[in-house]
């Protein structure tokens, strides 16, 4: 289909031969034939080449939309063992209640984990300076313990690092004792 | 961008002119003239559509790989609430174990409505016939109350319909008693 390629017939393109026949001054009938016939070719090339683009254009917008489709089932099978691991939990909610917080702390783990994977690492520090790119100020506190500007209580975490953020922390920030 | 659109400098495309000067006995000076002028600017136009065929295949590559990491921010954003409550089902975890039961079948059922959403509701019927696009059997149970090739337990509930299922349903069929 590469109708650009070097094998596909190229004899015609290359400019050179036209040059030679401006100077053919006898034999013109011949070299007129020779010009109808490279026009020919190169009209049927044009064409094609147009032909194709459209193609591509067109193919184009439904290979997208595969794409999309192909990424979204592949992660929701991701998600599967997350749900399969709560399901697991419940089953087993009855018997032992401190049995069933640490299987859910380990679902969400699992969760966690998954999402790091995914390139998009958990982010709940406190005592590190606000960061706009990676905080979102919800609140403030006095707090004389820290220097103003320093994230005291992450009320929800962010996920990725700027770039490439799912979101970022919802925290609360420390202003000086007045 | 578009070269084959119809305002693109077309006059020199129609193939009538050529058939015109074949005929031209007189003159044949001119008509040569004039098919190396329009032999430029064909070979123009191929190259042009040549090249611009080159760059939408290169875009398509591109395109969908943003497409692709564009579906995977979307649909990971729609995970963070399941993940946020299960934060909070462990965050009141030690008050009331019977309360944690519920928030965690809420955070389960929540995931489940995701899927669906998303276009892969949950499968987890018994009684009904086994049927190999949607089942996968993974083992089997002499029951008398029910029909050969019925579903009679769902070891592990499927997602979505045959067409767009995450995975089939893992089940127990019926056999008959002998």
């Amino acid at each position: 289909m590469d109708m650009a390629g070097p094998g596909h017939d190229a004899a015609a393109v290359p400019p050179d031969p036209t040059a030679e026949t401006i100077e053919a001054d006898e034999g013109t009938g011949a070299a007129v034939d020779e010009l109808i016939e490279k026009i020919a070719g190169l009209e049927d090339r044009w064409l094609r080449s147009v032909a194709e683009l459209d193609n591509v254009r067109k193919r184009l917008a439904r290979d997208i939309e595969r794409a999309r489709g192909d990424e979204r089932v592949r992660l929701l099978r991701e998600w599967l063992p997350v749900v399969d691991n709560l399901d697991l939990a419940l089953r087993h909610a009855g018997a032992d209640p401190g049995a069933m917080v640490e299987g859910v702390r380990a679902v969400r783990d699992q969760a966690v984990a998954l999402l790091a994977r995914l390139g998009h690492p958990r982010h709940d520090e406190t005592g590190v300076p606000f960061d706009p790119a990676a905080h979102e100020a919800v609140g403030t506190r006095a707090d004389p313990g820290v220097p103003p500007g320093t994230v005291v209580e992450v009320v929800r975490p962010g996920y990725g690092d700027p770039g490439a953020q799912l979101r970022p922390a919802a925290v609360i920030v420390s202003t000086s004792p007045d």
